[in-house]
Formats: structure tokens, C-alpha cells, sequence
């Protein structure tokens, strides 16, 4: 059985990708829950997570022995090993666009990770108005996902019921994810089409499955809280 | 034909990745050199690239009307459509590994690519032993590039005389190649094992065609030049 290592629910971004797309897709496995104590050199999380990948973070997915560490590998394994569950595009146009959206994700959108920390239990309103107000880099980031998931939902909108960003749920809409999360707990302003597309990723099972974990966690995890003393 | 847009050889390091795999894998391509002036609004390399890519960077790779953005969906697309050329290993776990260590690559190591910006025709022993002694940044990262390559060749020595990450060259080698770059101009210490890895990958014809492209350039684009007033 494949094997899923995570952090907490209620912080850990990448964690969700993978989690949310197994779950959506109904690949089973198998969670192993590792709690951030801290990201020091001689933490539980650390030594738990090193012999399983060399730098030491989740997402882990442990199959049949081999360990794949990083989100996107974690990704392509998946659709590799999984193809009725359909995890990319079918049309080979489409798959060519989501890997890019998926690989922009992967490696961009540094101002909204850093100062929208995900937090999904928390009412984020207040910080996030004035993060709006002083964070050029945030409102750029945020721009930029507009635009692409305007273009992507309109693009696909006829062909699929669900509304996802490429028609049908993939890897894509896993991978933004976290983004939903963060523009909807710091109530950042997003057009009507956007918040109907964020209403939509909430209630997909997969998601709504990994919030309600999130919710009952009740875990305070300091370095993950800019902007909290307590839950 | 396939076009590679691609910004100056001696400084673009996320240019090089697919164009010296293409090029080392013998895919045919048109390559389209948009020269860095400046990455403000108005500059004629971001207004080349923006209908292209919405983040106007390079490498983008256009193909039937199709434009793929971001080095490792182009990666991807390329192993997809010209499967006859092998870019991933053939085996799925080493293939799994392969777009572990890339997806890596292409999120990671940020203080290399920050201290050590790729310049291949510069001599940067002395800045590279100044950066050796204060940044433990880059020393973790090269540490980490060390024990990750160790494994793999020792792993693959006996699969394949070339001596590559995997055995036979794949986009894995691709992907560290401007790593092989800085680690040689900036002279960062590194064992037998993996110096005669830097080595062989400098001598691969599609890694030295860049090189000899990149030496016959002759631009100074200052800001890829923390270290030097003129070339
Ligand atoms: N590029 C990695 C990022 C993984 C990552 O940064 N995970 C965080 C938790 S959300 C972590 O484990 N951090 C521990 C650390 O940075 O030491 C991926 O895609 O899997
Ligand atoms: N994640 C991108 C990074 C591309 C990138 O940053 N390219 C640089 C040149 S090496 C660039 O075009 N920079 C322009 C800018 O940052 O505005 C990829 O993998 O393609």
C-alpha cells in the first residue's frame, strides 16, 4: 500500500497537494502524520523525514520501497502509475499548459507564500487587508493567478459540469489548492468567476475532506503563526 | 519546427537546461536568442516574451501554435513527444528519482543560484572562495548537489559508460547542468568522484556548444555581474 507522509494539516501546503489529489481521484493509501515540532537539525519532523528524503520536508510518497520526495515528482508518479484515475489533461495541448501552471506553482509565487502563510482555520481578514494595502508582491502574485485561471475556466468551461480549472479535476487544480486557501482565509479580492472557482475547489470531497482534518486539529504551531498567539 | 526562445547563453541558466537537452539528444530546433537588456516593463525582452509567456521569461518552447513555459513542463513535453530520444530513464523507480532530483532543482538551492549566478566565460575562483568562506548557504547546497550525485553515480556506473546521472545521458543532466557551470567557474571545492563528473558533462557536445556559443558573445549585462565592471 502507498504510504503518504505528511505534515499538519492545518499548515502544511504541500502536504495538501498530493493528499487532496489521491483523495479526489480515489487512488487509495495509506497517511503517516508527521507533526512539525520544529524544522531544527535535531527535531522529530527532521528525523523522521530523513531517511526517508535527503532535505528532509513532506510531501513523502513511499511505494513499494522507493521513496518520491517533491510535490511535482510526486505528481508525475501518480499519473504515471495511476492513468484511469486521468490526473493530467487528456489532450496533450492541455497537458503541455497544466505542467506549466503546475511548474509555475512549484517554483514561483514566493510573496504570496511567504506572507499569506496557509492557515486554515484561522479568520485571516484583518492581516490579509493589510497585506493587500503594503505587499506590491502579493497583489502581483495575485494578479497573475487571476488571469490564468480566468483564462483556463473560460477556456474549459463548456467542456466539463465540474468547473474545474482544465474542465474536469487534475493535478492542476491539487496544486492550487493551497492558493484557494490562502485567498479565501486573508479574504483577498477576486473577481466573481474567481470566488465561484474558489467556492468549487472547497467543496470537491478530496478538499473538503483534508479542511475538515485541518479544523479538529487543534495544534499551534508557533513558526507557522506570524500573526497569532493562539488558536 | 520547434522554436526555443532562449536569453543570452553566457548568463541564462534556465535557457540552457532544455536547449543543451535538446541539443545533446539530437532534437532539431529553431533557436530564437532575446538578448537581455533589462527585466523592467518596458524592456525589449519582456515585451518579446509576454505574448508568449505571462511572465514573460526564457525558456519557452513554441510548437504547432503551442507555448510551454517554465523548463521543466518543456522537459516533460519534450520526453512525451519524442519518446524514440529516452530523456527520462526507462525504468520508472530511477525515473521517479530523476523528477525527484529535478523538481529539487527546480525550486532549490536558491543560495547557489543567488551567490553564484551562472557566467561561463568568467574566472571566478576569487569570488568563489570568498562566497566558500562566508556562505553557509552555499556550502549546504553543494553539500546536499554532492551527496546527491555520489549516489546516482555510483549507482549507474556499471549501467552505462557515459557516466551520467542516470547512466545514459537524460534531462537530469540537463537540469544540473548550469550547476556544473557555477561549481567550475566559481572553483567551489568538490571530491575526485565529482569533478571528473563536471568533466565529462563539460565535454558533452551539447553542453560544449552552449559553452563555445556563450564565449563568442561578448555582451556585459550588468545585472548578472554582482562581481565585475567589464567582461
Ligand atoms: N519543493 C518541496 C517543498 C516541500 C516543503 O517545503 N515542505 C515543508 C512543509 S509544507 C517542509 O517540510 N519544510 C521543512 C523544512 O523546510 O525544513 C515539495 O514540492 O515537496
Ligand atoms: N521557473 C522558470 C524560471 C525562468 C527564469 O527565471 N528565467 C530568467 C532567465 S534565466 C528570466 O527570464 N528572467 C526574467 C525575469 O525574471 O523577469 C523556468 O523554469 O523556466
Amino acid at each position: 500500500m502507498r504510504q503518504l507522509y505528511v505534515g499538519n494539516k492545518n499548515y502544511s501546503s504541500w502536504s495538501m497537494r498530493p493528499w487532496v489529489l489521491m483523495k479526489q481521484a480515489g487512488i487509495a493509501f495509506e497517511e503517516v502524520m508527521v507533526k512539525f515540532d520544529s524544522f531544527g537539525e535535531g527535531s522529530v519532523f527532521k528525523r523522521t523525514m530523513l531517511p526517508l528524503n535527503p532535505n528532509a520536508t513532506v510531501p513523502v510518497l513511499v511505494d513499494d520501497g522507493l521513496a518520491i520526495w517533491d510535490t511535482l515528482a510526486i505528481a508525475e508518479y501518480l499519473a504515471e502509475t495511476c492513468p484511469e484515475a486521468q490526473l493530467w489533461p487528456a489532450d496533450r495541448k492541455q497537458r503541455a499548459r497544466a505542467r506549466s501552471i503546475c511548474a509555475e506553482m512549484h517554483a514561483g509565487f514566493g510573496a504570496l507564500r511567504s506572507a499569506c502563510v496557509m492557515n486554515i482555520e484561522a479568520d485571516m481578514a484583518e492581516q490579509g487587508a493589510i497585506i493587500w494595502r503594503d505587499n506590491a508582491g502579493v497583489r502581483d502574485n495575485v494578479a497573475r493567478i487571476i488571469s490564468m485561471w480566468s483564462e483556463l475556466l473560460a477556456d474549459h468551461a463548456a467542456s466539463h459540469a465540474d468547473g474545474m480549472l482544465f474542465g474536469r479535476f487534475s493535478i492542476a487544480d491539487a496544486y492550487y489548492a493551497p492558493v484557494v486557501m490562502r485567498l479565501t482565509r486573508y479574504a483577498l479580492p477576486v473577481p466573481a468567476d474567481i470566488a465561484a472557482y474558489l467556492k468549487r475547489v472547497e467543496a470537491l470531497p478530496g478538499v473538503k475532506a483534508w479542511i475538515d482534518a485541518a479544523l479538529v486539529e487543534h495544534d499551534f504551531v508557533a513558526f507557522d503563526e506570524p500573526y497569532r498567539i493562539k488558536r
